[in-house]
């Protein structure tokens, strides 16, 4: 805050909040915001989900209905030159603060927090690790345990949502399943679409342990795949391991998403492929670093990031297959160990 | 827009930008954002989610991974003096968009929309309908299927997810389990914590239907409830009953609240209820009219929100009963139909 000339802190929704106090505010109009000064800093929680925020380093102060927080939150800040508001804040509140607090600049709290966050600590290694075992178990148990054709997809996404806390997730936090050509939607909404044999079944699920988060898509083929659908799979399969293998210390991301795109651009399925290549995670589920072309950001030691190439084939299929990959001082080691080949269900 | 001077709306997540296309965004780092201006209207969504975005009246605009959608959508829309912006719309964007537009004025395109949005249709009306049928059978299915004592919060509340889906909901979002002590927060977040005979368990649930959203509470009593814990769910549903009662167009917002709150602190609770009566509810699970002390507007037929006093008693337990009413011109109609009395689980 020193170095930038910040004045205050202002964080709610999102990640930055959480990485600091262990504290994830509700995404509601009820604001949640802590506010940081040189001098002071307090967690403003509406009265009502004071409870549920852990003892930690900053003192909470609980806000009525009848009170108004923005009004709190002005007294406390005063009138600095520079603010830095946390990224998620919804627009209502960081209108209505500027309103109020009529300072001169608005930087986004990414800029002093980012770099602090891009990259994890053991602490934070292990809890992504036990995330993806978790997210692994839940891929092993859908290949056994789950009856794919004639179960509709909302179904399929609904259990697996219950699988991953059974497994210890605390919060199941979305859970793609995109069948036949539905799979060709990266981010397919599931519906009441009927499984079918024939069908690729694309599974993309995550949540949160400690706060922090999982990500694993796994592709299943409904009976056996046909060459077509065999070969696809196996496009992709052979695109993630040559990013997986370019992950190293030093390396630009966009290199590891042209390692990914290269093969699948060889193999002629270039066009198909219309997304990055992977995402950082940690409290929040994208982070930085991002795995895409034109980011020529080097990877450091501790970065943790999804590796998930995928081929989308409009009325037909698709196959993406995703795994969570920490940088490596040589080499990326991959936190899930669930088997990336085609499983073929029931 | 031409009335209020204002130049340009931006809409982005939210419940602003489904109710005019029937398209919500994901809340996510890459931005989905209609840009309105007086003589065009796009959607600029992520390439990856084009496919999920139904045909409607406006044009979409899919921008690829390495495009910048802010620079996109500052050609689009010139350089108006006056911008509305959706009011959950991440910070990260506003001040980029602020930095940007450079136009002198921010307001939230709240005050443009919300008076459209707060009076429901016969449509509207009846999505809500259905998602507050789903929410019962979810009701009566807890009472009659499902084994509280032994399992734990989060296994419930998994479980209730599953059953909303199963019952015909597009999406289920939330699912509040608080058993025994943790019933005394109001917002808890289900834990592993396993539900014991004498317990009384809150279960806050809810979804989306058409995008209309579901949001409904019944607490249970694992066996036989103390005489205290059977006392303070009466004096609740009373309470609630009062509110219901108090319900007709022409009614102050607060006096909802007032009727419910009287009888709560009548029977010497005040203290423990330590939220609103009540909120709207249409495309976002909470939104105006908000039943609440200092809200003086009047209430409207079509106006539909939640009746849900509680009382939470610290280290003890909680209740809470929540229904879905549309106002009418001389009564409240109550969308829920599942009995609220204290139902006995096993």
């Amino acid at each position: 805050m020193i170095e930038r000339g910040v004045g205050a802190v202002l964080l709610s929704v999102g990640p930055e909040l959480p990485y600091f106090t262990g504290y994830e505010a509700l995404p509601t109009e009820r604001l949640t915001m802590a506010a940081i000064t040189d001098s002071e800093a307090v967690i403003f929680v509406p009265r009502l989900e004071a409870p549920k925020v852990p003892k930690g380093p900053l003192p909470v102060r609980a806000w009525d209905e009848v009170e108004d927080p923005i009004e709190l939150i002005t007294r406390l800040v005063g009138t600095p030159d520079r603010v830095a508001i946390g990224e998620q804040t919804w627009s209502a509140f960081t209108l209505a603060l500027q309103g109020a607090l009529r300072c001169s600049e608005w930087i986004g709290a990414g800029e002093l927090i980012r770099e602090l966050r891009i990259r994890k600590d053991e602490y934070e290694i292990q809890a992504l690790a036990t995330a993806a075992s978790h997210a692994d178990s839940v891929a092993a148990r859908l290949a056994r345990e789950v009856r794919f054709a004639g179960s509709s997809e909302a179904e399929i996404s609904a259990r697996i949502r219950e699988i991953l806390v059974e497994e210890g997730h605390d919060r199941a936090l979305f859970s793609i399943v995109a069948s036949g050509p539905n799979g060709a939607s990266p981010h397919h909404d599931p519906t009441s679409r009927v499984i079918q044999p024939g069908d690729l079944v694309i599974c993309d699920f995550g949540g949160s342990v400690w706060g922090y988060r999982s990500d694993t898509t796994r592709t299943f083929s409904v009976g056996e795949p046909t060459p077509k659908q065999a070969e696809v799979h196996q496009v992709v399969a052979v695109a993630q391991q040559a990013a997986i293998d370019a992950v190293r210390a030093g390396v630009a991301c966009q290199e590891i998403d042209r390692a990914a795109r290269s093969v699948i651009e060889d193999a002629g399925y270039g066009d198909y492929f219309i997304h990055r290549t992977g995402h950082g995670i940690g409290l929040d589920v994208h982070e930085e670093p991002y795995l895409v072309e034109g980011n020529e950001r080097l990877l450091e030691e501790g970065m943790a990031f999804s590796v998930e190439p995928g081929i989308y084939i409009s009325g037909e299929f698709g196959v993406r297959i995703e795994d969570i990959v920490i940088c490596g001082s040589s080499e990326g080691r991959v936190l899930n160990q669930s088997p990336r080949a085609l499983v073929v269900v029931n």
